[in-house]
């Protein structure tokens, strides 16, 4: 389908996304289409990927002690980017997730079916946290904190799976509505030996 | 229900986050749960926020020129929010919805039902497109696009109604989630002849 | 919208159902639609205000001795009316469960979500089951009324709970299939300190 | 399973409500369950009665001149009960319709898949109207009457849909819920040739 | 409707499909619509057939042992086709069940809501599974074999109850999709005292 | 999780099903896993592999003539098993959809939203109708016939798209009840430029 809303030229972009597109390009080799898709809101980009690093690069998160690790952040969305039926998400978070946890095939078990995945118990439980959050949100009720505790994920914990999934819904409806498409390069990052290079987190 | 998340005190806050918090304060006359609710992060409260700003405010927006009023960008809080079965959107957005709009019955009736509300025949278009971004985001397709066309709303309107709609989805699953309660003050705001104040739209 | 339904006028009709029409005016200062909009259909109008008294009414009803208040009564109506998206009910019914209950905001709070509502267990335990009998009556089963009898409701208040329900899930149809719209007085009832006059409660 | 609500004494019921217990015993040979499940609360009981009669009993309706036939009116039964799951009205009504519309197969096929049963296509668009006023009452529109007037059906018959419908949903909620079990004599009735006696409508 | 996929002529039908029909119609006194309906694609009627012998047919089984007798096994067929709304499997299998568990009145009951039919808790565990092989097999996990457990089913049992369900939503979706009819004569068959003859189980 | 039903010994399985699985061990270099998982039941395991062959070999079809294409009738697969979470099927079919069509991207594409996969409008056209086969097969009208009409798809065609998709709706409960994985080998096939061998179509 032709493109509604088409990526703005790199060279009429403010200079600090200018810079962090040519970074990302830098470091993985090509741009993932969301740098550019969102950019013609520079408003918009600027407020997204701040709140993509403060809740996915942990070390800059409101929570730098927690529990989570950088694939299980990518495993919460991947599986709820599938819930949403979000292609751009399942497939470029999917590359990411394949690499962090250096499980080739875990990306497409937790995208058809994440009860049927090859997952600690620990990340099952992460992950039904996560869809309730993600497709009944006005339903979460303290026995679902208490599932989490059980593996260990205190209130802290909780709060990180219930905002990526809560952000990576914006950015599954953002993508779905304006038909962004994922690049060819994350389809097969992550399944063959040896990824050419660590791919930009987005 | 007891708290699970206690809102920070404001003397630990950022200055930022704080001189921000008590312009809000002076302005609405009282400082709108969220504000503090999401403090306890400050690096998300700042995204959240610079979000907010860059969706809510026309005038800062990605799109200043863009055909949706501020009363209108409210409606659509509203209405996906009680979709979504967000307490303190609802209430909170409600208000706000009533005082931008003039319209004291509105806020009840886009919340219980949209297609029975007294709005134009474009509002209605407005939030059918938003209730399909909300609820069935994957299935958006060029006939949606065409529906608000018809309407007079452009590419750069839906992308407008789109963002609201899935910034607020997240808000949403922030607030149900973690057990956001509304201030009192919010459900009377925009109901009586003259309210106190200009509130805080947030 | 246009009236499909035109309300029929005061004279013509039959002297019974003008004299209650006048009734609730003198008592509430207005006429509830809900009134005017089923008297034309005078044996349906009978009917329905015969099971509305047999319901609501505690000591007309069929339970005199019962546990629910006047004030829960209407708790099922507002919460259930809204899961069913009627304005006209969760409108109206919200209003008299402000008055009956005194509580300015519980209206708004159990048509957005009962589960975040300012409620007691046993109301949590009541609205639960109301739900369960407006959405999945089928799958009611002896665990919903052990779940109920916890709190203190026998198979008496059990039946007004689902009774009260099932009325008001007719009045929902009726409402909203006819385009009935509240009258503008309720939006406001119970919310401000002393509302003018004790409301009719239909 | 054991009887949450037994059914009281026929000596034991006020005068009114015996006397029509004999004499639809007199007609139909038995007493169908609904006249003694709800009879234990009189003032329900009436109501209930008073209710279905006036939309039951074309002669006695608020739409006298209405199109809709006996048989067209347990079609609707039948068909939105079955939507309901509520096995007592399916098997009640289905027989009753098998009777009216001397069609022993008709009960079967619009209580599996009204869409795919042998009726005309004016039934077709009744009974779409009604599935639609049962299940997503909150969408009926301008659209869905015009649909009915392409097959003859005005205003006011779309109000004898809709309110059967209605009903038959309290029906079926108290039915269900309380465990309601239709009688053996009603799944034989209007199958086999010579039915023994015509059977009280309800 | 017209016919959009005609029956073959018998004498164009390859010869074992042929004797196979001519066999069950001396059994039966008439040739059940699915037999005629498939054969227009002779492989798959050879597959279609064989696959529910395989099934159905205890004896042949790969479970000879196995707790289903042949009346619970048209019990899961009937209330699944129920589930998926598919005329011709409800009406056709729910004659064999009939027959089979020799009660003229459980065809209906589990049509319309099994949870209020007459049967065993044992049934109603089996019918629970189905169920949910039937709606959600995504979801399927050990408590749900545990359930049955505490009935007596062992593995090989919940194997046979979900491929019984698994087959007949292939079989369901193939009816309706097709517009295949139950013959008249099943919708009578073993509600009356002596039924004629042992019908053909498919 | 541990295995529930458990692989046969290959030498303990009937020849014509032992010289099957060798055969296509031969082909694919490995054995998938559906051949050895239903191999425990021999009967159910030809009738299914029958049906398979009569579905999805073209030139063993009932029509050899008909206008789907190998790789279209794995799209309908892949894209039906993930409407159903059937994570063996998504992955096997996926492998070969990828192999026949040989695009490396269309299996996730379709597998995640149908409606943003790279493929044509007639495919498009044949996949609407198929996941209406999959999710509402009672709703199946002659609107969806004709809409496959405008693209080229006649009734013979049509009758492959549905029995193909309800032939997997039962490969699919199959497989996800009993927690079938899907061999490692199937994720990567048909991804980089050359897979080793042609793979074996289950």
């Amino acid at each position: 389908m032709p493109t509604r809303y088409p990526f703005p030229e790199l060279n009429t972009l403010p200079e600090d996304i200018k810079a962090k597109v040519l970074e990302v390009q830098e470091k993985a080799g090509f741009v993932p289409n969301v740098f550019l898709a969102l950019a013609r809101r520079p408003a918009e980009w600027r407020a997204f990927f701040a709140y993509h690093d403060a809740l996915m690069l942990k070390e800059e998160s409101g929570n730098p002690s927690g529990s989570l690790t950088k694939g299980e952040r990518e495993m919460i969305v991947t599986t709820t980017s599938a819930a949403n039926k979000c292609l751009y998400c399942v497939v470029a978070h999917g590359a990411i997730l394949r690499i962090h946890e250096k499980k080739p095939l875990v990306a497409d078990q937790v995208a058809v079916n994440h009860r049927k995945a090859d997952i600690s118990p620990r990340q099952r439980a992460m992950l039904d946290f996560a869809m309730k959050v993600c497709l009944q949100s006005d339903q979460i009720e303290d026995a679902d904190f208490e599932a989490l505790q059980a593996h260990g994920f205190d209130d802290e914990d909780a709060w990180d799976i219930a905002a990526i999934t809560a952000f990576f819904g914006l950015s599954n409806r953002m993508a779905s509505f304006s038909g962004m498409q994922p690049n060819p390069e994350f389809y097969l990052m992550g399944r063959v030996p040896k990824p050419p290079k660590a791919p930009q987190p987005v």
